[in-house]
């Protein structure tokens, strides 16, 4: 690893993402265009992810299963609107066993259809409703410009799907979903999202409403973190997903898809991180605390260990996540190696540490000011409190930062100003489709969402000058 | 679920085992040929299973990462022996984004060739070495003739890569994972697997040497349940993956890889299955304990409830996997069903129980001779001891009736009758790769391995009649 600074965020905020993602060993490149390599250090942080979620999906009825990784070509076909979005990115298997494939496999780019097409299979009547289905899976979407965890042609994810009975279970669960994903990214990830609709145009092809969580990056531009879809009965009808009520009478479901990704990775690096290198919130840190022994010879490294190993064997007890960096290295260089690498707490132990019981706590979240010196007793309880106190520092931190970038605006020429020195525009919105991609077009910001929390009342749309009913907002975005 | 029998294993063996995959319902057909889809109870197996490896592969100072699904068609071909054993069976991806591509990526049947450039990225000197990795991930193989977990297109494994410095480690390495899957196999999925050597012929395509762990199944056949090789430096050489010595010379490294995949599913299924269905081992039982209400009225039904629920909710407190049965279906019915899927413990109570303060346990391993009667104090202690003794009686079983199938044979008459009766024959061997292939073609059985554990000296081949100073053990296989 290298002891060389990151670009400064304020510099190059692309060129701070790329070093730190290398730097901090978090992924290698591939020979494989638009694909990447995941680094132990950084698939560390997706099983965390992975746990995390696949915990809450569990505790509200989902199982997980495995369906295939390729699907027949003509299944696309049969959403109209699906493969419309998706034609594009297609990744083709044309070869297999040394033939020519009478039809073509497409590798999935999500697996809505070939889901569909086992659901239609699987549910008869109502008790076998609802189906609540998660899968933990490789998708591709070839991508003609890619950055690390933001945008890869092959990424990781789960992708749940599930069957209802009626409109309104299904728009239940939807939304469900959606605050699995806020909890989650709330209270694991420590990132603030704002739950919202997607707008008629930036919804899932294919879907009836797309909910999404939206977070703000370093650089003030939005990152949609995860979304939960609405599929209405547009899939249903197009895979012949039925079942026979109670009343005996055939009746399509009410379908759901909702996804996260590798891009979550992404999200906890570009929320948090700073010119130091990564910082990670305590809950997903693959170290949540690294020991590192301080002395200048022998004599004084074997009483310094041993007070490290048997502090490390309570917090590991414990199950806490703690790693020794007894390299021979200097302190310096290891304080930056960790910094650099987003390590949450360091714990520092000298001689004199030894001789009067006690030991230094230092915080990735703070600068000198976090550093304490503590009793070696009830250690377990201090770096208990201090992870849960970065934590809700780290939270803090980022809602405060997203709260003074995110304005209130009334005019367009207010917009194309925000638009350019950057943050999250909230307005009135009575606009049409159309307007929508041509302030893309003329600012590059995109109406990010509806948020779910709204005004009361109503307001005059900042580009129409209508009568608007609702909030959106706009923003660039990854 | 049906509640019809499955087709006797003494009647035909391969239409038992298609019944009970499907009536268990761990699995269901996909459109695309020979792959599958893996319903939530048969995942669930392999997330056990999942778990119960990954915590000894970090046990052992492995890190998982994820590599791209994709391998440049070139890759292949740089490891001779590789390409040959793998070409027949890739499917090739010519097409993505729109766009033929220039260079073909083939979907990966395993990953040694872009392991391996990564590792010639990664690795600069001796003190990169150790690099141990480890992968969860899916493989394509297309395969002429499909059987469920045994045999599929696409499957999921876990494919482990080290880079060592010296030829030893990287023997000591294969070794190593030959015995964590070898201590998995027994003491989570109760398989008494026998550990030994591949030959020539039988060994993995660009491997030195290939050690596997062979399991005999219920109609005494064998299936190879994991395999552990020592690449050698053949890689190495075709990946330029070098290490500069403390000696400061350029070295080539050692590497190994190892892989255990879904086919461990088919493994369990046909080890322990009987004629009533799945036969599954606590340890990896999705469900440990079904516990089953009985009762003929309401008011009945309330005070069992209660006392099933405060049972349950003792056994779940200790992280026991335990589901409660109260369907509107006879007790009858419910007793088949999850005969049929194979749960360990099936716990009843009654109306008289409540009263009595008891409770019945019934062991899926054992018929009306295993059903006791205990006392509701100290359930989790009786349980907890059952599963146990479960486990511990499905090994002995296994163990017993592999025993009872393993021949010592000396004639290749002999041997050709046992082929025909099905067992194993455990030979002195001193023939060739030829000899070994007329073998196959005459009679079917190939040469799993030459068990690790040898007897002492030396015995007369039992085909060429030579002076042999290794047994093998010869089998129809899966």
């Amino acid at each position: 690893m290298s002891q060389q600074a990151v670009t400064p965020q304020s510099e190059n905020f692309s060129e701070w993402y790329n070093d730190v993602v290398y730097k901090a060993d978090l992924v290698s490149p591939s020979p494989v265009r638009g694909c990447l390599i995941i680094k132990p250090y950084g698939y560390e942080i997706w099983e965390g992810i992975r746990a995390g979620l696949d915990k809450r999906f569990k505790a509200t009825g989902h199982q997980n299963a495995y369906f295939p990784l390729f699907i027949p070509e003509s299944y696309l076909k049969r959403e109209a609107e699906h493969v419309e979005g998706f034609s594009p990115e297609l990744a083709v298997v044309t070869i297999a066993g040394g033939e020519v494939l009478q039809e073509p496999l497409v590798v999935r780019p999500t697996s809505e259809t070939i889901i569909g097409e086992a659901f239609s299979q699987w549910i008869q009547s109502y008790r076998d409703l609802p189906l609540l289905i998660n899968q933990w899976a490789n998708v591709v979407r070839w991508e003609k410009r890619t950055r690390p965890f933001l945008r890869t042609s092959e990424f990781l994810w789960q992708e749940g799907h599930t069957a209802h009975a009626t409109e309104a279970e299904a728009e239940a669960e939807t939304l469900q979903m959606l605050d699995v994903y806020t909890d989650f990214a709330v209270n694991e990830a420590a990132i603030p999202v704002v739950k919202g609709q997607k707008s008629e145009i930036e919804k899932f092809a294919g879907a009836l409403r797309t909910y999404t969580i939206e977070a703000m990056m370093g650089d003030k531009k939005a990152l949609q973190s995860g979304t939960s879809h609405n599929l209405g009965q547009n899939f249903a009808k197009a895979f012949a997903i039925k079942y026979l009520s109670r009343e005996n009478v055939e009746e399509f479901c009410w379908t759901t898809s909702w996804g996260l990704s590798t891009r979550m990775v992404g999200a906890i690096i570009m929320t948090h991180g700073d010119d130091k290198g990564l910082r990670l919130p305590p809950r997903l840190a693959p170290i949540q605390v690294v020991a590192i022994p301080i002395y200048k010879n022998d004599a004084e490294r074997t009483p310094v260990l041993e007070t490290v190993n048997r502090l490390v064997a309570e917090l590991r007890g414990a199950g806490m996540r703690v790693h020794i960096d007894d390299r021979e290295e200097t302190p310096g260089f290891k304080f930056n190696d960790w910094e650099m690498r987003g390590v949450p707490v360091r714990l520092e132990v000298g001689p004199k540490d030894v001789q009067n019981n006690k030991a230094v706590l230092a915080r990735r979240d703070m600068g000198k000011e976090g550093k304490q010196f503590i009793s070696q007793d009830g250690i377990l309880a201090q770096v208990t409190d201090l992870l849960n106190a970065i934590h809700d520092n780290m939270l803090a931190q980022a809602t405060a930062f997203r709260k003074a970038n995110t304005h209130d605006l009334t005019t367009y020429d207010d917009f194309k100003s925000l638009a350019e020195k950057g943050g999250w525009a909230r307005v009135w919105w009575a606009g049409s489709n159309d307007d929508e991609r041509k302030i893309k077009e003329e600012t590059g910001a995109t109406l990010r969402c509806f948020p779910l929390e709204q005004p009361e009342g109503s307001g005059t749309c900042f580009y129409t000058g209508q009568l608007a009913n609702r909030v959106a907002i706009f923003s660039k975005a990854y």
